[in-house]
């Protein structure tokens, strides 16, 4: 650990948690790190892996020390409230994991300690910090396309991650979990117009089958206050040894003045290997086909991590130091992201378009 | 013109008449050609540039002539019916271009014709007759993927295609004209299986600006019988300089036991040229940045035709001779395509589901 | 058999040959099929598959049959000349398959043959008869791309496939064998600039272990007559489960003023499933993750066969009927191919340039 | 600027300097930055963009000034070695900017002043920053394809901006300015296993035409230490409105147990614009058509630097913090990327296979 002048808390010691923790003790700003889980045995152990300076298994101990300054909070998605709200109390910066929350009323207590503290507040969103995503948002910001007449995101991944996800938290749908990112991506890009209404349709069967109330397959229309259709789709029940490693997906704008195709699909980056390849997320899953680069969060390699949770960890830390601007998610677009996916599963759910926002 | 022993007769000397009648010219077993067309001058100037051996501004005296055997009615979209009668009742095989009407009561009175006359009647619907879509199709007879959850297909092209298409008939819309292709394929792959509701949203402007009904860009959602969910979506509002000289399109099948991903938009097979790169469907249109292959009909090239127009009208040709099978979509399999477009258009007015089959 | 006017001849009844017969048998001009093959028993299955007419274990019996009014070479690549030069003596025209000959002096004796004869004989380079070359020959034929400074192709494929072809012909080399489909495209591409030096290299490997001659991997530069250079590439040795199913080949031009980019490896039309996926070429051998379209000739599809070969062999046929020029292969363009192949292997054999037209 | 550890020189404002010192300005470590140019009023904006402490018309004073502790070397190719010698004589670290140098005695000389001082001196070869190589990198050090028996790396670009390039300097020919990152690259693939030998060739036409002795495009195979075959190609000739916006490159690996593939082309994040794009490297150049992600170095976007020279800029500060390792390109191995530059060169020049290492 450097002699920075950072002193930063891992709330959470999972695996968002893990590389939150990793990167921060590479940052050259930081100069204290402390992990807390409910588990005390894997906080300690990610705190060896790390070189932390102190760990426990009482989060608000944590947050609470004098050393810490800012708090990563990547407890379990339903978990965030308590850990995030007595950082704000404390005047200390959070970077909460997505979403915010799994409802809305827990994220209006997020909401309601934001507003109370006058702290500072951002949701880890990764995917704005694909290097691809930054690039559009540049071009949009320099209004390339004209208006926005509608789009297209749509991510798949194999099932092999889909049943790691939902064996940790049921309720992390594909849907309200990874869907969320390019909710956030679309909303980002359309700055300033909001989705005002929903059409859903998903179909159930492998998930179903095993236990569990995600849909296969979802697919959502989403109407913009200005009138721009963008249709959402996500699938995470592709074959287990599909060649994906996390999210594949396309994000396609259609302006009036131009077009930009993202394919994020990573289908020409390949790696065949006899040797087999792991799997970065699931334990014990190896492929012999994968797409490099569609690791959802990014890669180790060569010793550092590199893609969008680095960038956006970095960006966050390098924030904290420097006071410069970012373009993590707000609290308010975060709680406005949730609100669109709770809508797209109450829109399959019921079969009927749903208004946004919500009505409570 | 071979001695060969079909007497071919095209009726509608358009611009897919016009590839009709240069297809049948050059194939092997035409022995007789026949243009008509209401305007005569365009019947003539068909007959001299495919030396076919008459021309008529009468499609039905054309049609009756003892020669002729067989028939392609190309005509306007709107105006198959009396064409496709005309030759069911002389007992003449006939392939009409899609969509076999533009109303499901033009489409039934085709239909009744064909019951009362046990005649031979194919639709033109030339994407099937696209390589990839034929191998696709191919992996879904040996059922490769396992039952289908899911789906996407979607369309793009720039608007000086759309333009011109409109221009010839305004009620071609991208729905009705260009979406029933991937509508077909879909149903196609997903044979025995029929669309059984749609949800659907656009968005409207810059055809709406120029006095057009038509939306800039529609997304549906279509659900199968067995609750499979197919994304569906169309733009031909591209800016008019993109590079897409037709369709760039994309279709995606989910199974349970595999996936396939058939990437039509042709950015991979690219020219860019100072001289510019002429458009094959809109006059006086040239690109410097072009999709080679991305040509909706297929392409001249060393002297002949090669694509899905070329293989379909060349297979129904075939056929005729050999009466070898064919793939051909079938009257029925048509209005089941007419009516979930014209579904997926009411659900997009409405703003509400529609049901399949439609009321009546 | 349609009742047509051709009498088509099978020399060979081997994997391509059966190609051949069962086009031949499908197309709507040919009334009369014969098969031959040293090994009877061949000729008779492929016969009884095709429902031919006549089979032989004597090549020139059936070749010198009355009905017989053109015939395809399809024995091995080395043993072609009797059989060409028995049918160019007696007037009927000949499609031998690629390479001509595996050495100059048999491609001269068939090149005397013809020259004595007046016959009329072309050499089956598929590859021209893929879609996406036949629109770059066009946009070549246009100029598109001014004066051409320089290019790429380089073509990968399993090692799966290249043992089959090593066990069938030791001397059919991925250089000779594959990499001269290459050579012909881009000699026809820069028609009338003929090569005339060549350097190269290669590395051997797996193929030596296995007792085989050829080399893992080959890289030759190639200059043309006007200065242009032209690199080629060949490995045929990647893992047996590479999802390729044949060639998967990338080919770039580059004019002064226009590029063109053709890639054709095909990892966008990808098929993953768990049922596995047979190969078209090596019995018993399947793989799970596929690109759709890479079969070198071509792929079977709802009853008909689709791509390359298919073209090409219709090309042929259609050609016979109606006396339309095509853009077969010609027998010059073919020893310059072979010889080009040579100069390759000897270039890197010798480590040193080789100049072209090789001195005999 | 934060009050950090790190006092940084960026000598030379140039493009690259410039970009050396924004990411300086912005890093959260970096508490002094200084600036020089020989040209003091190019000095002088770039101290006033950044916000820099000094600057000064004069290199060496700069890098003695106490307050500067580690040194960025970017200078014209040609005029490296002063800066570097210096700042290693006075102990401070230096990155310079590739290639080392533009002569190997001029590299020898650089060598020469690090073994003498027993300094830290570092090369910016920034695609080795580039995600998609470091993650390929990853994969070689796992040995996931066994031993690599050949590979091609080519690389594209448009002549509107090799023009812009050999403007400022006519020595930095595509090959020993470009081309060498890819040797860069493939050396640090086959890590340990030098190359010994190159042959090569190349065009010339249109840079020749405008005065300039670099070739329009060149192709080179270079044989390594164990007999692996390395294609290497580079063409800055593309017509100047082609959509890339820097270097389009493929980078493929042929190993006897697995193959890599990295299509770094960027076609597939394509951005068309009836606006205009502007590109950041050439002035007043604007195309319709671009390839997103294309740009060599990177690309501001949302107010940060992405891409590989801000990962490379930030590995190397955060080196000079934390004592981490970096896989910073070494004198060593940057002179043998001059060396085999140089020896590609030599060979297309004098037609004859050139061995590694050069004899002097």
């Amino acid at each position: 650990m450097s002699n920075g002048k950072l002193g930063i808390a891992v709330i959470g010691a999972g695996r968002i948690g893990t590389l939150r923790a990793r990167l921060a003790a590479k940052h050259p700003s930081v100069g204290f790190l402390a992990i807390s889980d409910l588990d005390p045995a894997r906080a300690r152990a990610l705190a060896e892996q790390t070189g932390a300076d102190v760990y426990s298994g009482d989060n608000l101990e944590i947050i609470a020390r004098p050393e810490i300054t800012a708090v990563f909070v990547s407890t379990p998605e339903g978990e965030h409230a308590a850990a995030v709200c007595k950082a704000l109390e404390l005047g200390k910066p959070v970077l909460v994991e997505k979403p915010i929350a799994l409802s809305l009323s827990d994220a209006d207590e997020i909401l309601a300690a934001l507003k109370a503290t006058g702290g500072e507040l951002r949701v880890g969103y990764s995917r704005r910090y694909k290097e691809c995503f930054l690039r559009a948002k540049e071009q949009m910001l320099h209004g390339r396309l004209g208006k926005v007449v509608g789009g297209l995101a749509r991510v798949y991944n194999s099932r092999a991650q889909a049943f790691a996800i939902l064996k940790r938290d049921p309720h992390a749908t594909p849907v309200l979990d990874v869907l969320t990112y390019y909710v956030d991506l679309m909303c980002w890009f359309l700055d300033g117009n909001p989705p005002v209404e929903v059409v859903a349709r998903g179909q159930s069967g492998i998930f179903k089958q095993a236990g569990y109330a995600a849909d296969d397959v979802t697919w959502a229309i989403v109407t913009f206050a200005d009138g721009a259709v963008i249709n959402f789709g996500v699938s995470y029940a592709l074959p287990a040894k599909y060649p994906t490693l996390g999210q594949s997906d396309r994000v396609e704008l259609l302006g009036i003045e131009g077009t930009m195709i993202i394919d994020d699909d990573h289908m020409d980056h390949m790696l065949y290997s006899d040797k087999g390849i792991p799997h970065a997320y699931v334990p014990d899953h190896q492929v012999n086909m994968a797409f490099l680069g569609s690791n959802t969060a990014g890669d180790w390699a060569v010793g550092d991590f590199w893609g969008p949770l680095g960038n956006e960890t970095r960006a966050w830390l390098d924030h904290l130091v420097t006071g410069n601007p970012t373009v993590h998610t707000t609290p308010v677009q975060a709680r406005i992201n949730l609100e669109t996916t709770i809508a797209i599963e109450r829109a399959v759910a019921t079969g009927k378009p749903v208004r946004l926002p919500l009505e409570t």
